[in-house]
């Protein structure tokens, strides 16, 4: 099995629900929209949430160049980058055992930021179309002064760990004879019907690209 | 306005979406399941999904006491708790433009482990009912064993920020004459009907906490 190597940064404590082979990992980062972002600023933990995609082994994360993670990010510092999944509340009879199942991936390691044109189009290329597949091709080109106040910061993927947790609540052998329900209640994120905003030209159709993100969302 | 003073440490760099009053950031963290905490871990910055709740000017955290973020947190020290919520996608004309609509707040404190019995029960009893309200009233009660081996992480509010985005895309003049889609493409966390887990005594039937998370995600 492909998997990342675990080593004090991503080994996880309490370790029955964890995962770090490279399918999984991959697979929860790429069903996620937002990220969560941890860094070190002024002594405090700063933790942001960004919108990302995933090349390979790197993970890109878009924001405007003055915002605060661009500067922070950008020379060369160490990040978490984290998400989550909320997948169900899992009610157990006793409030002890009663927990959420969820899938999530933290990710370690080096930002820096981009500099490279090819490789930024090919990022922001990336991130567009996680928003909805296809995006970029059919939105007006970026023109060279749009890509250039746009900071894009990678972070090569260094550590990584999956943590998964499926089914149903794991009671106390005593507590099943409790007249108390035991179970679980789905949790899903869904795309609703797209709004336009009014000003559309005439003919213009809900895009392919939203057809496709609403599908996923269904899937 | 009742607001929180902004500082080094919560004032956001690129502020038009920023909101400092405390309504909207207690809303916000109201509204949440799952934050994303950060702190520092042998000189890495950490960020790990939890459970929570507010009370007052209080977050208390959860988990088990042998977790990473157990040991690392309950020596007091700083950390970030993130929430973030996704409400659309927004796909403006332009790439450079397109977005997504979202509610987060970003709070900063010092973390401590809570050792007062009362205290504990009273933060427990509020997590519990974030997952299904009233359910720490429906379970079987928490034994003394149980207290004793799960963690509770208490965080007083020093620093908090909100940001918000919401509405339409904001193109550029020109493009709205462009034949492309315009618009928002709504997102929502839904919670599906219940499935109980084959084991419950004859004649238990869907509990009201349950309804009342059901209504919470419909409205």
């Amino acid at each position: 099995m492909d998997a990342y190597a675990t080593s004090k940064i991503n080994k996880v404590r309490v370790s029955k629900r964890a995962v770090y082979d490279r399918e999984t990992v991959h697979a929860t980062l790429d069903d996620g929209l937002v990220a969560h972002v941890g860094f070190e600023d002024k002594d405090w933990p700063m933790v942001i949430p960004m919108i990302y995609a995933r090349l390979g082994e790197t993970l890109y994360l878009h924001g405007a160049k003055a915002a605060r993670f661009a500067k922070a990010l950008g020379k060369g510092v160490p990040v978490c980058i984290t998400v989550t999944h909320l997948d169900g509340l899992v009610l157990a009879r006793s409030a002890f055992h009663s927990s959420v199942n969820y899938r999530s991936v933290v990710v370690h390691g080096m930002a820096h930021t981009v500099t490279d044109k090819k490789e930024k189009i090919l990022a922001l290329t990336e991130v567009t179309d996680r928003i909805a597949p296809g995006r970029w091709d059919e939105a007006r080109e970026m023109n060279d002064k749009e890509l250039k106040s746009t900071g894009v910061i990678a972070v090569p993927i260094e550590h990584a760990a999956a943590k998964v947790r499926t089914g149903g609540p794991i009671d106390d052998d005593e507590d099943y004879e409790l007249p108390i329900w035991g179970g679980v209640v789905p949790v899903r994120q869904v795309f609703d019907a797209p709004e336009d905003d009014g000003r559309l030209v005439e003919g213009v159709k809900v895009p392919e690209s939203i057809n496709r993100a609403l599908r996923r969302s269904a899937g």
